[in-house]
């Protein structure tokens, strides 16, 4: 039995990690911790405005679904008192996460800090890293809903990345090849191409396609609802108690 | 049973639609013309290399894959002749399409002149023109084989054409998107987004997705091969010596 | 400006009817009838728990999200009283529907009984309907979240049918086919072949494949929220108030 | 430079094999053997019908599209003469495999024997079966031309093999579900759901479709022409030069 304490449990990810973690037979819910919470417990669960009453109650394992900055203490406030962080808060420094590693050793204590918990849109990522080695071409489809702002998404630039890691380089699609419309051929990263659908209707959704002589590899991810990042929170709470280091990214406890 | 001549039968496009009506039990190949051809018959049909000899052999069709002023004088020709033309070689001028419609109803003459014979591709089309009236928010991928020149397709321009006919304008996307690389977010046309994917093993291929509150509606056409062009030229050679007209576009014999 | 009144607006889909109404400009809120609601009004707008009250107000449309019997006397009060019914509602027989239409053309009275409001699934159909003319290898595959108690799904069955309308009959797969596991070909329809998918994360999905030589034609639809049977509604309301009969289906509107 | 000799090189795999190696300029066409040959070398590379004479040639990969018995033998013959086999003929029988993995062992000689060459299909395998780690609900569709005989696909069961090696046993589905039309829901294997689609213009695909709570994950290969699996032969040519046992199976080389 997991004890766990969810930091933000206001916020919308915060009160979907506490479902996550009732529903759960293996994990208890140890305390809740929010600075805008006016109720003293939930269910007989106590409920805190200030971290350092945390410690009154024992636990394993750190939820933190905050804002940055608060995120950052409440990550090093864990790791001192030797409670695992499991962090889906965005935003640290590359400085912030080399600091909370280091410190993390010198405790001996696991922890994750995750941009991203979503295991499918992290195995898409990973075996697209994968099918790289063997076919150099691939162009990434990612569609969203049409209030997105940015194109292309972070997580196809993500992929991108990790794809260029194994990719032999090649400039893709017809020496000669000519847009009559300009962008027709998409956004040009390290000579792959990326692709941004934006509809209503559409959630979050990516698509990476291989092409070879006479195959064609696809890998897809779909997400539709935010409930999809909690298995990735329930597969961390579970192993950051059995490692000795905080880690950055699911990807390095799949 | 329908007799049928087929011009530029030497042509890869001519020899696949000679297997095409041996293999149809209403259709009799009745002869054969081509300038390049040396035989003087095929299986018993007779060879041509001069149009004005084909006029020997009684004839109800006359199917046309050559090259664009070749094809124009054929098709008067075949008109002349009360033969109904059944033609797919590209690169008619708007001049020539209204004159030989002009001269086939003067004949009372069924005709086709079709730019793309394959009913698939057809129809994606028709319906994208239909849901368009519903569904106003629409993207088209096309994606083709990495040697393709010209980006977006044909077929992709041709169905954001028709698309235009019926849908209500609005720029898609968020007002405010940013791409931060440029041309993630794909052709602009008339507000819509068209993207080309150029990949190896891919042959031709189309989506049209329509997004509007909590649904999606897809229409994709794959064509992995010039044999799926000949459903079309079937359907033609049927419909042609039913009408007396000739008609410019496939969609209006379906 | 178009009148509606909404009956059943306490259950799901009649209180994102409410919010359908109250977003689109061309239409007005005239009343709420439930007979489970306790307030008086909703944001001014009168709350009914009888029917026979509604008459004290001036409407155009009545919108329809009960159960089947309140339903069916529900349609027939609004066809007597010269309110334009749309209803959602299904169970409805035959012998009903066949009275609520005589009664509708006696009355001059425009109306809608659609057991499917979603568009984008009803284009499908009728898509595939048009399809099957050219292509008569099909198969359809519906995918649906892993609560779903029957397979194939209602409208996987209904496409099925519409698609036998006009499709020439065949037994599709090779005649010598074997099953090593029973039911890898699917369920049989008329020759053709429906596959069921069920799994968690997925809502309600429907995808029509064509093939023939060379090439394939696929129609999908994806519903992901009940909100996308508003488009449908909404759709109907508009056109109802300009016909003088009632239909059965959305179809007989698109 | 690696130099290579193609046994069976008058049959379509062989041929095609030909065509890889001379395409490749680290490859080196070494001899040419096939019984039916009558020819006595091709583009100056020597041509033998007997096994035995091939040894007159310095070659280091032994590539074989036979017929199980001649595989056989040509393998135990190729390690014997320390020569590197790479086989893509079926029908070894387990007993055959193990001894001719004992004798590579013994005669320290790397090699490969691979029921299917398709890189992308092999990926996908490998995938599912970590996917399947995490999501244990997965169904599976295979879709091929409508001339192939067994359903499910032999891919499709070897996929679901390997994902049974990692998925937590579950029978999916709701557990009251019903098939109003007997196969709706597929093969079932190990609780998991295998569908066949068997249409005109397809070739060989298959999708691996894992479910979760608001997500999903699917794996798709599209094969459309067997030039697809070369690049597997290629892999493994290189491959075995550098291992001193024989494998059995592609996956192992990736």
């Amino acid at each position: 039995m997991i004890k766990v304490i969810i930091s933000g449990f206001k916020g919308r990810m915060g009160s979907t990690a506490v479902e996550m973690v009732n529903n759960d037979p293996k994990l208890e819910l140890a305390a809740l911790l929010d600075p805008f919470a006016t109720e003293k417990e939930v269910a007989g669960v106590p409920v805190f405005n200030d971290k350092a009453d945390v410690l009154s109650v024992a636990t394993d394992v750190w939820v933190d679904f905050t804002i940055p900055d608060v995120a950052y203490d409440n990550t090093k406030f864990a790791l001192e008192n030797k409670i695992c962080p499991v962090v889906g808060t965005t935003g640290f420094t590359e400085a912030q996460i080399t600091e909370l590693i280091a410190l993390s050793k010198s405790k001996k204590v696991g922890g994750l800090i995750a941009p991203n918990f979503a295991i499918g849109a992290i195995l898409v990522m990973e075996f697209a890293k994968k099918a790289a080695q063997y076919f150099p071409d691939v162009e990434i489809i990612e569609l969203h809903h049409d209030n997105k702002k940015d194109a292309p998404s972070g997580t196809a630039i993500k992929t991108a990345e990790l794809i260029k890691e194994t990719r032999t380089y090649k400039k893709q699609g017809a020496a000669d090849e000519v847009e009559s419309i300009p962008g027709a051929r998409g956004a040009e990263f390290d000579g792959m191409r990326i692709h941004s659908v934006r509809l209503p209707g559409l959630v979050a959704h990516q698509e990476v396609i291989f092409g070879a002589k006479g195959e064609g590899l696809t890998l897809r991810h779909d997400s539709y609802d935010r409930v999809s990042f909690m298995g990735g929170v329930n597969l961390g709470i579970k192993k950051v108690v059995n490692i000795d280091t905080l880690v950055y990214g699911l990807e390095h406890l799949l």
